[in-house]
């Protein structure tokens, strides 16, 4: 019933994060029968996408002819400082809150096991490769732990700083409590808690 | 911060439906970083789909080099009923069924206004040609209106009842009460009213 070329792209679509092949297939439908956005205009934001560069110092994508990402390369966020978060969509939303003028390492999502894989353990290592070669003595200023709060961001968290102890002066983690515009009367007990021992 | 081609990627994968700004930022990084899924692949599925082509008569999608789709052109569905529905999903979910052996007219996602687009338009129209052509005397054995039960599908089918009142000897609507596996408990009034009215 359904033509080949259809499955095909609800095969290929449904594999894609948080895409099932639901979504996939009235996707395939949608792109068939409507005008509003033209498929050319689509493969042609795909294209775009395979000119992309992995900085091979903190992960983050970029494309610059440059050798590493434009955060890397500029000698005036070198301040010893280093944020290991997961997500490259974390790492914008520290960028956009321009409070942070550090360096990053972005590791990708973490499992909920404290197993990380091979690529990871390489991020880490890369990490571990900069500190030695860039910073005095081989030791960072500070290196914060940006993962979510909560049982799995703690875990990895805990062996993320296993890892680097001896690497930096000081390991932090992002600071916890109750949100801007949160109120305490529906905070959880775990926020309320650490927002009166992390009180200032 | 953002390199242009991802900016390009999000603008565009944004205006497709159910996909948010937000996913589609995740899913240019993924895309980018992960190897699961290659963009090649992807590219490739998309190509399959502009060789697709919209059948005249029923408005499904179909690729075979004939000149109208495979429902439409096999002479054993022709048996004077024709199915009116929303989506290509739908019609995927009726065939699944196996219980209807007619004929099909794709309308697209009616508005809830009760206003018919004027593509919509013409895919009726097209219906009552193919009717006045095919079918003895021009009129029709049945005509299923097939829209989803409530307020806006009920007033669309109501519309297009009008449209098609001297087309068809009769005109129905699919079955409405309990689905298989539902409860009695937990069915809303109006469903648990269409059930008794319309048992059998």
């Amino acid at each position: 019933m359904l033509p080949d070329a259809i499955q095909k792209f609800i095969r290929v679509f449904s594999r894609l994060p948080s895409i099932g092949p639901r979504q996939a297939t009235r996707l395939a439908f949608w792109l068939i029968t409507s005008s509003k956005v033209g498929l050319v205009e689509i493969q042609d934001a795909l294209s775009g996408l395979t000119q992309m560069k992995v900085c091979p110092r903190c992960f983050f994508v970029y494309d610059s002819p440059a050798a590493m990402c434009h955060t890397c390369d500029a000698p005036e966020r070198h301040n010893g400082i280093y944020m290991i978060l997961e997500k490259e969509t974390d790492l914008l939303s520290i960028e956009r809150s321009g409070a942070y003028q550090g360096r990053y390492l972005v590791l990708g999502t973490l499992t909920k096991t404290g197993v990380f894989d091979d690529w990871q353990l390489r991020r880490l290592h890369a990490l571990q490769e900069t500190i030695t070669t860039h910073e005095p003595n081989g030791i960072a200023e500070e290196i914060i732990i940006a993962l979510n709060p909560g049982t799995y961001g703690d875990l990895n968290a805990s062996i993320i700083e296993k890892e680097f102890i001896h690497r930096a002066k000081v390991i932090t983690r992002l600071g916890r409590g109750i949100p801007t515009g949160g109120e305490i009367e529906f905070a959880d007990d775990d926020t309320l808690a650490h927002s009166i021992t992390r009180r200032s």
